[in-house]
């Protein structure tokens, strides 16, 4: 398939449907996915507590490319290519871990920890140190979240995050610490994985546990986020009156969504959970410290959205991260990390099991699910169905996507 | 490698010798093979005793494609992709079961039994649920045979089955029962493993437990069917007296094989089993009750090949059935399933392990053989050999292929 | 990638830097280096001492290839096509083995150890056994060394074995036995395999094995042969006394290079080992028969490249042999066979672990080494570095494969 062809593909996709077969199946449009989609996101990788010391790393590694995400003397954290700039050895052969310096195992070419070349020994006279750095990716910390971009001319971060700065900020998650981090690796491809992820017309049938902690009528209605299923009457009041209570508090209120197609996908907004429910767990019951500027419970929930790639679910005691990361045309790891207040104690702030309980199960679920969709899309008689009044949130996540491919291929 | 680059392959295949090595190795033509060879022959995929009841089911999976094989409230057999019409996710995730309603485990879409869809949540005003039954693939039942045809416009059954009806038939295997069902996989391409099925010329040297059942001469002259050996006069001796004696018991004789080039690859033949022998086994005792009309046994052997993927071995007391499934370029599964009398019962009627001894080694050994068989024709030094008197079913099947492929390529 | 961008690549390659990504990667560039480099090179692939008796056969597999290496009735080996005539199954299963026959499982076709045919039952009447012998590889034995190329129009190999004849010979292969072999499957390219086997920058800090046994002066200079590193005044006046002394002994000093880029990549050199050391391993005492021509212990190591598939590394009682297989453009098989006296007996005349010690877990560590410059090499960072004053061994190896590839495209 050519790129005339892929454009004339494009064309032929029909409003509230999904996909034809070869956007979740061809290795080509995998490929053009990887240089122009999720290449050209800010996407965040890690939170800056998993590296707290100097010298502290670990390694992102997407397709082919392996990164080290680690922390300098100057407590600067840098995302340097994993490759030596003499013969192009792995330097870093373990996925965490600490460095004083990073010592290519090879020859021994050492590099300092912001990637600079300390030495390297024997070099012919007209070897010029300054032109061997490692290979840097471009990396900001905002919020204690680690995002890297692998464009070669990043769009502005500032402008990137400045929507959804404050739902961000008001969870403080720079005060915050790893509880636990969990990958799902996931035969599929990356865009079934983000379908699935984009709708919650299959919340009811598939995830009894999400349901215990949502509303129906919120996941009716806001399931994958606002405007993504049918308008709620009952909902709209139920929002309207916590709201006003939440305002009283000095809380956060409102939502975010892009208004006209630009190069972000990006949302924001805060809900209240299911009545009685104070957190995103079985119970519903506070189960650790308060984060971030919450003065008390308000039982609201921040779903944020920085890109396709990302979202972060927040309660008023812990957060909830996702990154989905496209390994190959039918493979997707999608990694989940659950954050609490910096200080809080496991077993004594809260219990690890209850708290990952809810979004555990249902991404368990979801791989499964996801991997007997892509069965099933490798059908010849696979065709794209209609979509239902609770899958928007996919139609829009498709709309973006094909654009985006649209401009990239002119 | 081109249509025309095939073709030209084609031109030069040489009579009496092996196939050249890309019609056993390349992908494009593994591809042609399945489009136009397999999926427009009739191929039984099972028997209806292995789901009896309303909602019964099984999978039959080659490829990509997966098929619902399931029984109806009206006891009709229908064979249904298994491919959700809204967003393609597999429905039926366990090799066998039932079912009282087909309902997709990703958003509860469900479908009647007989692929109608009965209901699908929440979807929009000019949603016509008429239109998204379950894909259908064409499904005959003869004589407890389930038979399926992947092409749009499959050849006529009835003009299909006209010429082994009788030999079938006489067996009523409507009336019989699964007593063993086995899956060979089998690492080598579906030519290489039916090249192997078309001849007995390795036999003698590779199968001691078939030579044991079966008469030298026999398997000199009729090993893979009538006119696949050199003519035996010892043989046809033994044959004419057979004949005499079956036809005063009112029993079947005869034997058919195609006349001339046709869609269609059919034979089927009565012939004796070897001096002493009542049935395929080892001591060659009766061992399960006489099935079909037979009054009383008449040491006879019943060989039907419906197309080159299906052969039906049949003693007067159990029926031994192949089914070839290319899987890919370079695997096949060899499915066996073993009939007997509807009212037999294991260990009072049969011994399964004495039943199954011959056919399981035999086809053990087989995959063997093509395996190693298949290891050879990859290497660069692989060159067609010449065939030997007792290889003419091979050269007639690698005929009958080439000629349709040639066809299809037109 | 095409013939014109590949030659175009090849004119892009800096001198004194690595290769450029695509001569590690490149399925294309891996198949014309099995045509044009490999295959027109006599490779040894073992040693006569492996199959002592009539009959006696190991396999060589590469890439599809599979061939049988046999000792015939009249004491001459061959190396037959592991692919019967016929249909072109594989005739020896095992790895190694002894034959009365080459007797094809599948239809009993035997050949003569020599290759010619013996018998097929039942073949047609212009059936011509002369025709059907086994395609024969080229084969020389030299030394107790089986010397295979697989080219139609194979080089001279008296012309290929002059320049390295006098070291093997002094070493008197011919009157040793195969004490250890070990194969290395090693996840790389067979060139970065190669790249490190021709420099010894890295010996320093990843093979303290290795620097224990030799003087830091010679893996400075001499590491990876004569020429590969910087001048050593100190080693030069090292090795210019052991050249006086062991003149004196009768021995063979001295070394070979190739003067001018020819077909061959042939090096021999006589060099002393680390002061106080008589042979390669830990201790550096005597620890086997002393071999061939050797009076005494002279404390001298002989490093002949036969090719860049080969080099024998020799002590004065053991040698260790090298074969790099490519089996797939990411894979290599790094073989080891470790040589002693014949008549030397394991435990009372040598200790096979002490033997082994050094080359084992140096070729350990490569493996490792190799695998991480591979994944290196694989992301889209990965370009050529500078080499050091210690790889000139590697630019050399790297211009002459270069220019091999090149004339091979013309």
């Amino acid at each position: 398939m050519n790129n005339i062809q892929i454009k004339d593909l494009i064309k032929h996709q029909k409003i509230n449907h999904s996909l034809d077969r070869p956007f979740y199946v061809n290795d080509k449009i995998f490929d053009l996915d990887i240089k122009n989609i999720f290449s050209k996101q800010w996407v965040f990788v890690g939170h800056t507590s998993r590296i707290p010391n100097i010298g502290d790393y670990f390694l992102f590694d997407i397709g082919n490319e392996s990164m080290i995400i680690i922390r300098d003397k100057e407590n600067i954290i840098h995302a340097h290519y994993n490759v030596c700039r003499h013969r192009g050895s792995h330097i870093c052969l373990e996925t965490e871990g600490n460095k004083k310096l990073l010592l290519c195992p090879y020859h021994a070419w050492s590099f300092n920890l912001d990637g600079t070349i300390k030495s390297a020994r024997l070099m012919e006279e007209d070897f010029n140190k300054d032109e061997w750095s490692l290979h840097k990716c471009n990396l900001k910390v905002f919020e204690g979240l680690i995002f890297i971009n692998l464009s070669e001319n990043p769009c502005d971060f500032e402008e990137f995050i400045e929507p959804t700065r404050k739902y961000i900020e008001f969870h403080e998650l720079g005060k915050a610490k790893i509880a636990f981090r969990k990958i799902y690796p996931t035969d599929g491809n990356w865009k079934l994985a983000l379908d699935n992820f984009h709708e919650c017309y299959h919340c009811q049938p598939s995830h009894p546990e999400y349901c215990s902690v949502h509303d129906p009528e919120y996941i009716l209605s806001y399931g994958a986020g606002s405007g993504t299923g049918p308008a709620s009457e009952k909902f709209n009041k139920i929002l309207n009156e916590w709201n006003e209570k939440v305002k009283k508090l000095g809380h956060l209120t409102g939502e975010y969504a892009e208004k006209e197609f630009n190069k972000y996908s990006r949302s924001a907004e805060r809900t209240p959970l299911k009545k009685g429910k104070f957190t995103e767990t079985k119970k519903g019951k506070p189960i650790a410290k308060l984060m971030g500027k919450f003065k008390e419970y308000d039982r609201g929930y921040t779903s944020v959205g920085t890109s396709p790639f990302n979202s972060l679910l927040m309660c008023n005691d812990f957060a909830t991260l996702f990154t989905f990361i496209p390994k190959s045309t039918l493979q997707t790891d999608v990694e989940l990390i659950w954050l609490v207040h910096k200080d809080a104690k496991e077993g004594k702030d809260y219990d690890l099991s209850e708290m990952i309980w809810m979004w555990d199960e249902t991404t368990k679920a979801d791989k499964r699910i996801i991997e007997d969709n892509q069965k099933g899309v490798l059908s010849s008689k696979y065709m794209p169905g209609p979509l239902s009044q609770m899958e928007k949130g996919l139609e829009k996540f498709k709309s973006w996507y094909l654009k985006h491919l649209e401009l990239a291929l002119d």
